[in-house]
């Protein structure tokens, strides 16, 4: 069945033909500036969030406070870097805790606030993400101009296989790709694979959204059907939620499957905190990479030793990202755990932004990307100690098989539970961590003294995947 | 976690501050119109529709042409009923197969479509939904004055627990809630009950949306967690997918629950064909039942033998419905199969609209409808008859255990496969029937001849639900 209707679908449209059809850009003007005027915008913006966070927001104020930092004290970007102590993860974790649900730093009042999402709680209790109808608004509108850099046009059918629950993922293109005036197929990731794949065919889709390793499970899926997608109608395949769309490898092997179609990066390696999440997004005409929407969040690459120290352009370094709009919810120099190079050098697409060439291409912290879902080893471990019946020792392997990410725990059975008991222990810890990290993972239970025991954590960690490249 | 949460809420809001607060109607003009005036409007936009179809819709040109009907004898309201021909789904199906993807209903090009969903495909192949940018706009304007009815004010979190995915459900009222300025929180289905709990406990939401199944699952899970979901800041739920929420008995056991919260009935029994489907809803003054947005989708009540034929008020009747205003794939006279009685007796809301006092109370057809999704037995049987292994009988069994619905199917095993070969043939029969249906129907495997032979298909549904009730 599916097979025949990928083959018949309408003849895909060239990357050519979407560039030529439409005006060029979205907003030509904020998009081509000479990018020494857009700096003097951005300190203007800063300087403005920097007061407003200072003064409307407890969060902001007691941490500046503590690190001595007055907003005044920024007069030029260098000061930015230099001297605004950086926020990070953690610190928004424990706020949270203290000021539930949404911490001090929300900024809304709850009849402002217009959408809730939350992260998947893989460090614990669920991160709440609060946006207020303003900041809505303009975070829709600003993604237009984003999608219109990665490719999406009005007459696009957009097929969007990002779930649609607690996280934010597949929201904010679905806002934008409507607001842009696309059609979309929302379809989520609860439908099975081979059902995406006759719907994909049967509507001539256009474009999918997806992450990259969907986007090659998709593929082949569809050749283990007899089906080409090569052959498809789908032109263009926008990846976000995990790293992997400006990694030459995986773009050469989707070129493999999928044909001549346009691969665009987006928000790899960005976090649900940075809505709209898109400001960090690639084009029809780079290989790989993406864009930084430096006039919408402003991202700076630093020294991974030092946050405030700048790190010149081309040297690899941590990202640190600040919303020039926000209000509900505005992260000022967030720290993001994700590595990545910055490239001054204007894209052949005439946008006269600044690029991260290589995407972000590595994690600074021991967080676990798997299927577009964020998992931390001390989130496993924490559910691990928490379930009685649990020996010393456990591991955590990833691997990809075929083309898609896979987890598993293997974890000791204590020495006084009986062996016949370790089914019911599995059941019972699968649920757990499921609870706690909102994804699937398996376990499998094995003997006592099975593995050396380990004082530091991240060797618990078996990645096949990187062990690999 | 759970309890706590829940139970440290925001204090509640009454109905009564509901109803006071903001301008008690959205549209008091349309809304409390003298019905005599309003049946003008009616059959207006009916005569304009009829020529629409019949001249833009080759579906409907073929119908109408094929039963002798002409748009231009239709000069009353009584002509509608008695000399337009019904469609429906099974002709839906048909053509969409004859007229891929949307069928020759579709009245939009690809470029004026903003939004695809699509049905379970419960009757094989699912059904496409396209709606078109103007269709999709006015629809939302009009869910603002259905959700307003049923009570969601602009200060409202509203906590909406329907799928996010290929079916409509869920988007619709997300559409809604976000227009009429309500803060959405659209955690969906995928995520655990017990999750489901301590989010709406940490957020303090004021409204649920879900099926009535899962409204009363999420007040037996906090009981069993120790929690009194009579304490909960939720102060109204909207429930619809499916019927129960003009029950009386059903409402009574939540009422026992929840404590003194409005319980409104929506699109109960309505179908994804009839988007916006908001136009059957509910209102806090009402014990149960739903308005009739007659000026927005047409409902009529007619002989469940002869749909051309009407009934009295207060009689029990087909369920037939048309859309007012859709230009993309318009309804005109769906049979939706469902089974209601008309009240032309004006609500104490003061709104002039007819109602279904007790909601929809059945079906004409042997559809399931088992927690919100619908599922035809004709479907299962086609998916076994399929399947290779399987013997000559079968049965499907609902059943409701402590409140959530249960399906389950038992299959004979055919006399020439070894018994030990049926835990592979049970995997493949509930992946098939995973695939076919698009919810999950677990399968038992029985020996051959366990089962007395059946002629007549639903003695095959044993749905110990309506035996009971």
């Amino acid at each position: 069945m599916t097979g025949q209707a990928l083959d018949t679908a309408s003849s895909r449209r060239s990357t050519k033909a979407r560039l030529g059809e439409y005006k060029r850009y979205w907003d030509e003007e904020r998009e081509t500036m000479d990018p020494k005027k857009r700096e003097m915008l951005i300190l203007d913006r800063l300087r403005r969030q920097l007061s407003y966070v200072y003064d409307k927001l407890p969060f902001y104020r007691a941490h500046y406070d503590e690190h001595g930092f007055k907003p005044d004290m920024v007069t030029s970007l260098e000061d930015f870097t230099t001297k605004v102590p950086i926020i990070t993860k953690k610190m928004l974790v424990e706020d949270q805790a203290a000021h539930p649900p949404f911490g001090s730093y929300l900024g809304a009042s709850r009849e402002e606030l217009i959408r809730i999402h939350g992260s998947s709680g893989t460090m614990g209790k669920p991160t709440m993400y609060g946006v207020s109808k303003d900041d809505w608004e303009r975070a829709g509108e600003f993604s237009c101009m984003a999608l219109w850099c990665a490719g999406i046009r009005p007459d696009d059918v957009v097929h969007i296989s990002l779930p649609f629950t607690l996280f934010f993922g597949g929201w904010g293109v679905l806002q934008a790709a409507e607001k842009l005036g696309a059609c979309s197929f929302p379809a989520g990731t609860m439908i099975a694979t081979e059902r995406q794949l006759e719907l994909l065919g049967n509507l001539s889709c256009d474009v999918i959204i997806a992450t990259p390793s969907y986007v090659q499970h998709l593929a082949s899926k569809a050749k283990g059907l007899g089906v080409d997608p090569g052959y498809s109608s789908v032109s263009l395949a926008i990846m976000g939620g995990e790293a992997g769309a400006s990694v030459e490898s995986i773009r050469e092997s989707m070129r493999l499957a999928w044909g001549d179609i346009g691969l665009v990066d987006v928000a790899a390696g960005s976090t649900s905190e940075l809505y709209p999440f898109t400001s960090n997004i690639g084009c029809l005409e780079s290989e790989g990479g993406v864009h930084l929407f430096q006039d919408e969040n402003y991202t700076e690459v630093v020294s991974k030793e030092d946050p405030n120290e700048p790190v010149a352009p081309g040297t690899s370094g941590a990202v640190v990202a600040t919303h020039l709009w926000r209000h509900s919810q505005p992260m000022i120099r967030f720290w993001t755990g994700d590595e990545a190079l910055l490239d001054n050098e204007p894209c052949r697409c005439g946008r006269s932004y600044p690029r991260l060439p290589n995407g972000v291409f590595g994690r600074l912290d021991d967080m676990l990307v798997v299927r577009g879902a964020n998992i931390y080893p001390s989130a496993v471990e924490s559910v691990i100690r928490d379930t009685k019946g649990t020996g010393a020792e456990f591991r955590i392997y990833v691997d990809r098989t075929a083309d898609l990410d896979e987890i598993l725990v293997e974890v000791e059975r204590a020495a006084d539970l009986p062996s016949e008991q370790a089914p019911q222990l599995q059941t019972l810890l699968e649920k757990q961590l499921k609870m706690a990290l909102g994804v699937r993972v398996p376990a499998r239970i094995v003997e006592p003294s099975t593995f050396e025991q380990q004082t530091f954590k991240a060797r618990r960690v078996i990645d096949k995947r990187t062990q690999r490249r």
